[in-house]
């Protein structure tokens, strides 16, 4: 559900929707978690990228997830097999996340944990290249994954979520050779709307990049905190 | 630009929508015209499918084409070379095409033309495989592409998309050879939403399926109008 253009009731939303953003992390700044929102278009690789993160990171880091579905908890119980909590969020007909749904999810990671105890949560947003980018969620970072099938013009055509991504993941690194694309000009393209991006190419088929993309993450975890709610 | 839930001003919005679509679709009677309003994910080849039935179906049927995008005409300059009139509508930060706005696309093709002389008219919906679901913008038929590396699962996540299109492409079958796909679950989990649509698997490289898809857009279009605006 979402509206036509209105600029006052949009801006109106955007603002509570961004005081419940900030109201989230100032939970998460205080019990020392850093919150990563992976967003992308349906079937990027969002919920393989998490498997195999979740995965690699077990033992380093103490990981949540909060998974953002329409309907279905399909892709929280692939996510449930790896052994951290998996709080499943069904947005019925909104096509992004906002900070109201997360907090929800947050309240409820609460009531099983001690979220003291946890680096990291991980948002996976609904599937759309468009919306999740204008809704915080009290994420610390934005992670925009584009798979090499959608095309070099996406971030031309899509400009926020290539402005707001802190990282860009290029999936699907592997199904270059079957395709038309200039991956020379998709970074370009990149640049031209985020200069400072960081673009990472992988494939959780041959798992190039997975090292870079691992690296990063524990780059963002924050040394953890003194202080309680 | 879109609200967080709000069942009252939602329910408000569509039917307002709804209304507008009615009346961009009593125009298309009047003139003959039959609108088929195309939808799927970034990249999943709606501009490249358009290229190609412009190009087959020329000589045999007089198009137009409503291009949406947030920014950019870089499809509808594409779709231009094929000789077809191509009208472009920027969304700014809107994910979908709203009755409103093809409303006014409608409005710019009758400054330069007569609409009595043309067949049909193919809308491009905005890449977002949730949004454009939602809004009807006049169109006789709705077709939903969904790309092969988007994965089998996505009916079932996205449910409304398949559960209102009339044709549902499954497009890139070149690639199938390169992915984990199982392709009679996806079909399968089609049928599950919808029973009744019809499939038709496409590569636009190969070209399998296309000469099935320009059948089924030549059934789509009326016996010429007799009655005008």
């Amino acid at each position: 559900m979402h509206q036509t253009f209105d600029a006052a009731l949009g801006l109106n939303l955007l603002h509570v929707n961004q005081d419940g953003a900030d109201h989230n992390r100032e939970h998460f700044d205080q019990w020392g978690i850093t919150c990563l929102n992976l967003m992308s278009s349906p079937g990027a690789g969002k919920t393989v990228l998490l498997e195999k993160t979740l995965a690699a990171l077990q033992g380093q880091l103490t990981m949540a997830v909060i998974e953002g579905d329409m309907t279905t908890e399909l892709d929280a119980d692939r996510l449930r097999q790896y052994g951290s909590p998996v709080i499943a969020i069904n947005t019925g007909r909104s096509c992004h996340l906002d900070a109201k749904m997360v907090a929800g999810g947050i309240h409820r990671f609460k009531e099983d944990y001690n979220p003291s105890e946890f680096d990291l949560v991980f948002v996976e947003n609904v599937g759309n290249l468009v919306c999740p980018a204008e809704f915080e969620v009290g994420e610390h970072a934005k992670v925009a994954l584009l798979s090499v099938t959608e095309g070099e013009d996406k971030p031309l055509k899509y400009p926020i979520m290539f402005q707001e991504a802190d990282c860009l993941l290029i999936t699907k690194t592997d199904l270059i050779p079957h395709l038309d694309l200039d991956l020379e000009k998709l970074t370009t393209n990149v640049r031209s709307m985020n200069p400072h991006v960081t673009i990472i190419p992988v494939s959780a088929k041959t798992g190039e990049g997975l090292e870079t993309w691992f690296h990063w993450v524990k780059s963002q975890v924050k040394v953890p905190a003194t202080t309680s709610i």
